[in-house]
Order: C-alpha cells, then structure tokens, then sequence
C-alpha cells in the first residue's frame, strides 16, 4: 500500500503542471477500505481501493472520467464487479482546461477568444499573418501563434474536449485546417462563412477526398441561428452551438418546448470546462 | 437656418448627457443641399435638410431610427415625398447604451451581468436581499440596487430595447416583477425555472389575470435549449434567445439549414448594442 504521502506528492506535481490526474476514494465499501485512495494518470496510477480486481476496474473507469474531465461516484463489486452496488468510488477528475483553437485572426476572432475564455476555455488564436496575429488584438488569448493553421494544428495538442473554430473565410487557409481538424478526436469543428462559402468550401473538400461523415462534422455554417451581426452576437451563436453539440440538445428555443431542462448540478459544473 | 456651431455644441451635449440624439445629414440632392444637417431629439429638431416638408419626413424617420439605436440611409423626394429617390438621408443615431435589468442575485446573475455587458448592455442587478446584492457578488454590473424587484422596475427606464431577466426562481418575487414587466415596452422579458417553476408561476400570473398574450412575451423557460448546466452556460443559452428573439430568429443550429445568414455590415453593428 503506498503511503499518502507519496500520492499527495504526485497529486501536488500534477496540478502544478497541469498534467491530467484523477483521485478516486473510496466512500463505501467493506470494513477498513474507506479513504483508500487512487492517483490515475493516463499512462499509470498509484495507490489501492483494496484489491487488484477492483484497482483495476476503478482505474478503467477513473481513466474513462478523467478524459472527459467529469467527477463522478461510481459503483463497484468487492472485486470491482460491474452492476455490484458494495463499494462507491468518488472520482475527482482534475483535467487541465479544454482548449479552444481560433483559426483566422479576424475582428470576429477576438469576440470568439472572449466568449471562450468566458466558458473556461484556454485559448488559442492562431493566423499566418503576423500583423493580425498579434497579443495586442487579442489579449484575452492564452495564445497567439503566427503560423499556418494547419502545420499549426498538426503539432498541436487536441482531444476529445477541444473545440476548432475555422474563421478564415479563405478557402487557402481553411481546407487544408479543416481537413486536419478531421484527422483529431476535437469535440467540435466549425467553419465561418457565408452560404456560398460553405457550398464552395464543401465543394473543394470533397474534391480532397474528405467523406459526407467527416463533412457532417463540420458545423457550417458555424454557430446557432440567431441572426447574429455584430462579432460579440456571433460569438455567442458560437458558443451556443459548442454547448448544444456536446449535450445533444437542439439549440431552439426552451419556451413553448416540453420535457425536462437540465439543471446544473456541482457534479456537471466540475464536468464542465467553465468551471 | 441654424448655424452648425449651435448644431455640434447640442451635438456635443447629447453625448455627454447619454441623451438619445439622431443626426440627419444629406448625402444626395439637390444643387446646394448637400451637407445639410438636422439633430434630431425625441422632443425636439434643429436644422434643416432644406425645407419644411422635407424636414416634417426626414425627422419622422429619424425619430424612428434613433428609438431602435439604428444608424441608415433613408431616401425621400425633394418635398419629403416617400417612394421618391432624389434626396438621400444619411441617419445616425446616438442612442445610450440598451439597458438589462436582472432580478434575483442569484450565483447564476452574475455569469447573465458578465454576457450582458460582453453585448454592450448596461446591466443593472436587482434584488432585495441585502446580502446577495453586493458590489462584491457583481463587479461587472454597472448598478447593484437592494430593493424589490417590482417596486424597483416601477420606477425605471424600460424602452423597447430593453431586456429583462427575471432569475428570482421564487414566485413571491417573479410574479410581481414579471406583471411590472409586461406593463412595460420591454424587447425581451425572460424568466428562469425549472418546468414545474414554470408551470407554477404561469398558472399564478393567470390567476393574476395576466391574458395568454401577455404570457406569450415572457420567454420562460428562460434560454435556447442548450442543455446548459452552468451559470455560464446558462447566461450563453439566455444572450442567444435575447438575439434570436430581436432579429425573429429560430435558434436551432445553422447548419443543415438552407437560406443567407445575417453577415454583418457596419450598419447592423451600429445598429446593435454590441458596437
């Protein structure tokens, strides 16, 4: 059993790094197992809830969460049997913030980097054109990178909570992005532009050879159907779109509609990125 | 005909009183006229476009821009005739900033105060308990005022631009607030609640006698159906019904749907709070 203070320890170094790491304590179970703790990593974990079956069953599941940065009770056998009510495990995910990547330094992008700073994204903006891409224009960025989208967005660090918004509105920069957005597990792609733009960017995508299933990825045109104007409205349309798509809900409006809301609860305000 | 000294030093005036002020400036005329300019105030007009019929048509139309905060070129004959081309008005208002009220300072009030000013609204934060309604609770709020919400809206500036959340939550204050509201020209009245909340509440405003039409203004359940869950979340899924609710939008996502989007022009972005 290794001792709490080597876990505190590596606990410790993680949030200063901001590594991935989830805790997982046992808050039921048998005689003398409560408090046991867990440090998982992506690549190892220290620490026992017990017993080898049921470590392994709680890493399985504590790498599951910590993926997608959710704290979650999960319930186990005494061995880690699935469907067994005996031991709960409190897993705490502590994940670094989901990134945001905003491809085309435009007026809009900056409206985009704020609205995403405000949904506790980390930021980063990113335009091949150094007297756009610049820390004056953007200073709510986390980052602003003077590169090629894509060669950018191929050494660049993307999963399942990242977000990719092409606002490039140029078919030199943004099909050749887009295509390597596919290529990554991002939770959501979309792509500025008017409706021609959209019919002539799907048009040289497909010319690329990129599928219909990769195209229905894309959100495009991007964002939620407000008649946005202005780049603060577009940016919320934006956001709105971001949030509907990972929750599966329509993006309509709530009045008039029936069936339940969700309510927030702290356990999906620690799974969500703007917390 | 007025000297422009007079003009600029009203002008000048109406800018830092925040006064509503619309100037009316030809742009397109006859020999002579070009240049000419009115201010227009809701009460009053100084200047002329060249003539009294003409000026009776262009101050109409500016009154009309300047309550919308709207910035456009209207055409009229040379006698301020509609349907004639001759004579273009340049219109551009100067209208303060549109005003959000939100009641109930609750944590989710301050995520809708934070969105509210990222649209350019002046967001002023209303609630009677002493203890939620601090300067410390909402530092981007422009006003935080401790009273009763109803008794508070009674006394305030409410145009049609106007947008009011009502988070309260709590019949005791949203019923009252939420019939002050209806009294007003109000562009939005929003109210925040779970189904059985809203259920609740509508069936108290009836007994109220507050008409289904009137009911039918109140955007309840408050939001697009994002599935937001945090306060940030939820203040996304709020800004985007405040657009989408002023353009007659569906929300919804774009994508997949077929017709122009709205792209900005500087017009609109005068036009908009945001700019």
């Amino acid at each position: 059993m290794v001792a709490v203070g080597e876990l505190l320890s590596r606990w410790h170094e993680a949030l200063a790094e901001q590594s991935p790491v989830a805790i997982a304590t046992v808050i039921e179970g048998p005689e003398g197992s409560m408090g046991s703790k867990l440090l998982v990593a992506p690549e190892d974990h220290i620490g026992t809830a017990g017993n080898e079956e049921l470590d392994k069953a709680v890493v399985e599941a504590a790498r599951g969460l910590l993926e997608g940065g959710r704290t979650e009770t999960r319930h186990f056998g005494p061995r880690g049997q699935r469907r067994m009510e005996d031991v709960a495990v409190f897993v705490q995910s502590f994940a670094p913030p989901p990134k945001m990547y905003v491809f085309g330094a435009i007026d809009f992008a900056s409206a985009v980097a704020r609205i995403g700073k405000f949904m506790g994204y980390r930021v980063i903006v990113c335009d091949a054109r150094p007297v756009f891409a610049t820390r004056e224009r953007f200073p709510s960025a986390d980052e602003v990178v003077v590169a090629w989208p894509d060669e950018f967005l191929k050494t660049a660090e993307v999963d399942k909570r990242s977000v990719i918004c092409v606002l490039t509105h140029d078919p030199k920069f943004d099909v050749p992005v887009l295509k390597t957005a596919l290529a990554t597990e991002a939770g959501y792609i979309g792509a500025m532009g008017s409706r021609r733009t959209h019919d002539n960017r799907t048009a040289r995508l497909k010319e690329e050879g990129v599928s219909d299933e990769d195209l229905a990825r894309i959100a495009s045109p991007i964002g939620l159907d407000v008649g946005a104007r202005t780049p603060e409205e577009t940016a919320v349309a934006i956001a709105g779109e971001i949030i509907a798509l990972r929750t599966e809900h329509s993006g309509g409006r709530l009045a008039g509609k029936s069936g339940p809301i969700h309510v927030p609860d702290t356990q999906e305000a620690v799974r969500n990125p703007s917390r």
